[in-house]
């Protein structure tokens, strides 16, 4: 089964489309790729014009919640990734992946909220998902979202 | 125009100078090249031995003030840049842009600060300044900064 | 004298062993090579199974020990690399590195508290160990740790 194919599943197990994601215009973009290396911008769990996630984990979110919005902020990203690429066949090595969570004063748990989205590329790419990671616990995130994350990948072209 | 140009118009217009800015010493640097990669190193709104926006954004600190400050943190950004490379033309692409915003607990607008940078970025280097982006809300920042910027740049050589 | 030594120098100078460091399993990884760039993950000051510095700094943590952790988190990655590559002298250069200092409100010192870790990281490398750098003060770290940093370098393959 190919990576777009579990891709495609996730979307449904997770029960959010994630088809016409890419954001277009402003200064800045979602993705950018130089040589065989991709950036792509921080994601927030957003679907749709909703980010479906908000509020600080420890507090108002879970840490099933937030796991489940360090899930979507991958699919963001892999879904980017798919629409720059064509396939996500032609991922090569997720590199770096670093996730800030909205954290409550106490909410020590960074790392087992990122665990949501490095199951879901490892699930999604295979091999080619593991990545190195940074966690941390940041006071708030754009829109109020719970999780952040971006990445940078390399890929064959 | 060049690049270079618009550097200068930019700086008039913020009613800075940038230069001189070049930080020497200690055990880390402004700015590293590898190959064509150029990293450069957080940059807060400093302006000579003064950081011009200091406080938490939200609070003591407004949206505009804080996107002045992303301009500032961005200009420092390219003079380092401009400083290593004699010229802004020589920029190919800058590739990531992470800005920090020093929060209030319920600020959520961290990307409308980002865009301060982003469009100072674009407005200089043209297509050149098209970059990814990640914005999060931190807790503190070193001299009280009210935003802290970093980037990483392709250049030709 | 190599950097070898001064690594097994800085060990013993700190108390710690960073022997057995490297660590297996999950869907992420300490560190990673795509040619000759190397990411290596967010390190916490963990020796062994215990993190040795946690708290907020400014609070209940001094900017002493936030320093010491510092040093204690530049350790490990020096050790995760030392594993990959055989020997630390093929550290071509540390390129870029961030520190997140878990912050008391009003603590700004995260500059200083990164100074632990660049001091580290020019001592055992020499030349190759200066990097750019970003500090930021957040409000959680993964087991409550004090600081953890991440990093990126060139090497000699």
């Amino acid at each position: 089964m190919s990576s777009n194919t579990r891709f495609a599943e996730a979307a449904a197990a997770l029960g959010y489309s994630f088809d016409g994601e890419l954001k277009i215009g402003g200064n800045y973009v979602p993705l950018l790729r130089d040589g065989n290396i991709v950036y792509v911008s921080g994601q927030v769990p957003r679907v749709g014009s909703t980010v479906v996630v908000t509020g600080r984990v420890g507090e108002q979110v879970t840490l099933a919640q937030a796991q489940l919005a360090a899930k979507v902020c991958a699919m963001r990203a892999l879904a980017l990734l798919k629409g720059e690429l064509g396939s996500l066949e032609k991922v090569r090595q997720v590199l770096r992946v670093t996730v800030y969570t909205q954290s409550a004063a106490n909410f020590t748990q960074q790392s087992e909220v990122a665990d949501g989205a490095s199951e879901l590329l490892h699930m999604v790419l295979g091999g080619a998902g593991k990545h190195t990671r940074t966690s941390v616990g940041v006071y708030q995130l754009p829109k109020n979202a719970s999780v952040e994350l971006d990445l940078v990948a390399s890929v064959n072209v």
